[in-house]
């Protein structure tokens, strides 16, 4: 019922939160997480609307290192708890893609934080956990602030 | 993490699917759970324009006596398993009533089935499980249909 957990994280303190329940639900059958990291696309698009190609490069992949930093440390303390971890570092809309990205790995549950970092977003479209809960066909598991 | 569950229920399909993973939370530490079935007031005030006096007062107590036995056959489930039950029955307006009694029992975690009976007023004002996760400060676990 908890076997396949996805967990959407933007390293925001919410995320932090929402990764304790992730791993005590190993005591409940958890045994597979798939850990999410999406870079916003609408982001990038700001950046690169501000800075020459040159750095715009550079800061990308500087973004992409501390992504697959960040998700890494994720999957270690979950790997020393006995999960099977896989990690997927994805560019896009982040509530689409976390709809995408459950639609393709089918969990039992997706944990996520109700707030993340990317507040003008939040103001606009409502919270990225709210979509999911809405549109999701899988159990949604919401962490609060 | 998973000890106090509050389980809103209105006996519906999705509730008894919520209700097995309530079943399935006794192994990550749930202890206490407490069922809460609310009786929708609209549905009252609907009732008693349509009926006589004493037609409202017999039906009413027909529902009041529904209520107990379902809620009753839950509890004995789940204290089947191990768990501490706690049963409330109250009349309001669903959304209203579930936050409420989250705020007095402080659960460490709400189950809660996505959509329920009451299609008319989730057609009008959104599932009773969307105004939970976005107005309650406690987790949510969202069961969908």
């Amino acid at each position: 019922m908890f076997d396949k957990i996805l967990f959407p994280t933007d390293f925001s303190d919410v995320a932090a939160k929402a990764l304790q329940y992730v791993k005590q639900l190993r005591e409940t059958g958890g045994r597979e997480v798939v850990v999410l990291h999406v870079i916003d696309q609408s982001n990038l698009e700001l950046l690169s609307s501000y800075s020459t190609i040159g750095d715009y490069i550079t800061i990308e992949k500087e973004i992409d290192k501390r992504a697959s930093e960040e998700i890494g440390i994720i999957s270690n303390e979950l790997r020393q708890l006995g999960f099977t971890v896989k990690e997927r570092i994805e560019k896009g809309i982040p509530r689409r893609v976390v709809l995408k990205v459950a639609d393709e790995e089918n969990p039992s549950v997706i944990v996520v934080g109700s707030h993340g970092k990317s507040n003008l977003e939040e103001m606009l479209l409502g919270s990225i956990s709210e979509k999911v809960v809405r549109k999701s066909r899988h159990p949604v598991l919401v962490i609060k602030r």
